[in-house]
């Protein structure tokens, strides 16, 4: 059982009330607490020692990280965080400086993006560091994106570059929250999300949740310098570099979609508001389901799980 | 360094927003995100195998406990939980039955009291099993209760019985929602928290806020029948029952203090309106600082860390 499918058993019919807008199974959770014109987004995070760090970590980006991928996660629902708790689980040996200097790069990350800290707590793990971070945010009424949504014909749209994460940008990467905003309320997103599975697994997501499918052009996929860099090694296994633009995961960049007929006008406005900011039209949304990948000469369709045929 | 003096550190200078009328250091975080006559809670708590559950704890009660632990918190608030995420960190071989069963021990209590869970994550934290909960709750505005705010002349009150919770009570408490906000409603409570750690700990924290001590009389300490019995057992090293009491925690009841002239007619509301809940009044604040405990024929003051000195 792997952990969708878990998460699929433990979230069957879980208890709501008249507070959930959007329960489990998007960026965040949404709430009506009756703000007037504002939702409630609340989220929560984990990072673990030997899975998304290690010891050799600098730790201030092991906190930042932790803070990062939440706010990466309200910035996919276009919304300002607000404030956060932070559970520290340590081992009885942990080193008081290593465990400031996690807060030091999570508390500069907050202070950037005027998240309060608010609390949380320290327990005990024996053997390893697990940072849980719980967030919370506001949304504009009636503008939060959810991933449901897609429609045929909508251009598919990822901001950034992909692959490669793990030689940086895992724990460097800006979460893109004035761009989702700024998305949210200038065209009208039927569909978004952060890339953090991997470009391929996340599409899914939405793909599933509106039952259809997607057409990608292998050539229009932003591969990053570092996955390209990395398909050369050999102790890459010559994984191809959109392969790893597909599947490598930990992107942390914003994936939507729009209505085609937007598709120009958005790129247009984009590029005047983000100069710095790489925005790519790689596809476009289908009836059917999965992702086909097209090149210049073929087009095969990606298998669900596992791309050992991919080529 | 121990857990407090870590988190007093971590918690330096924290940043903070306008939407922060409560910060660390509280039961709940308090936030004004703009309900009208609302305020909000914010809290998480996290339980570690090994640690406040084994293997042989049955797994329903992992998740009860879970829960109803953030549930005392927004209880000793006077607040009303909302929405929780469900944090649950997992060894590779974990037993899905197991796992399955700590969230339908949760959905259970989570339905109890009409909490939605709306979400959270798995993730992998090899060797031992931890949940983290966050929850959100609303209170009335200027009607949550702090941890500060005892007055000298104060009566100090707490509800149920102490000592004694790993015989049982620590997986199977009620948190003392209906209690806390009933207490918020009919009179003007000076502080309360819920006993966590233990009441001598958790007093401490009430007598620091306000810079003020507590003489506590021993005979008035509701010692449970647990804890007695085990004082009474070799193997508890014949640790008295009012020390347990005092120190063993996991009580999560509430702890509170109200104007002496108040005192008498609380308990007589309260005997009518929750007659199957204990309330004892155990002692008064007064000016100074620690804790003293008076029997018929002595008083002395309770060391501030470690209890050897304790008959």
């Amino acid at each position: 059982m792997n952990e969708f499918d878990l998460i699929a058993r433990l979230t069957r019919s879980l208890p709501s009330n008249e507070s959930v807008v959007t329960g489990p199974g998007d960026d965040c959770a949404v709430l009506d607490l009756g703000v007037p014109d504002k939702l409630v987004l609340f989220k929560t995070d984990a990072v673990v020692e030997g899975i998304h760090f290690t010891r050799e970590t600098p730790p201030e980006k092991v906190g930042r990280k932790a803070l990062a991928r939440c706010l990466s996660d309200i910035a996919a629902m276009a919304g300002t965080p607000t404030a956060a708790l932070v559970t520290i689980a340590l081992p009885k040996d942990f080193d008081v400086a290593f465990v400031s200097q996690i807060y030091e790069g999570m508390k500069e990350l907050a202070e950037k993006y005027r998240v309060a800290i608010v609390g949380g707590e320290t327990t005990t793990n024996p053997g390893r560091i697990l940072i849980s971070i719980s967030l919370l945010g506001i949304v504009d009424r009636d503008r939060q994106i959810l991933r449901a949504g897609a429609k045929v014909g909508d251009a598919i749209f990822v901001t950034g570059e992909l692959g490669g994460s793990l030689a940086g940008k895992h724990l460097d990467f800006e979460p893109r929250l004035e761009e989702g905003r700024w998305l949210a309320a200038h065209f009208k997103i039927h569909a978004m999300l952060d890339v953090s599975d991997g470009l391929a697994g996340d599409l899914r997501h939405i793909l599933k949740a509106a039952k259809v499918g997607a057409e990608l052009l292998k050539s229009a996929l932003p591969v990053s310098r570092a996955a390209r860099l990395h398909s050369r090694e050999p102790a890459s296994g010559q994984k191809p570099a959109a392969l790893a633009a597909l599947t490598d995961g930990e992107d942390f960049e914003l994936l939507f979609t729009v209505a085609g007929k937007d598709a120009v006008k958005l790129l247009d406005a984009w590029r005047k508001k983000f100069p710095h900011v790489k925005l790519s039209c790689i596809g476009k949304i289908v009836a059917g389901d999965g992702i086909v990948l097209r090149d210049k000469t073929s087009s095969h369709k990606l298998a669900a799980h596992g791309y050992e045929h991919f080529t």
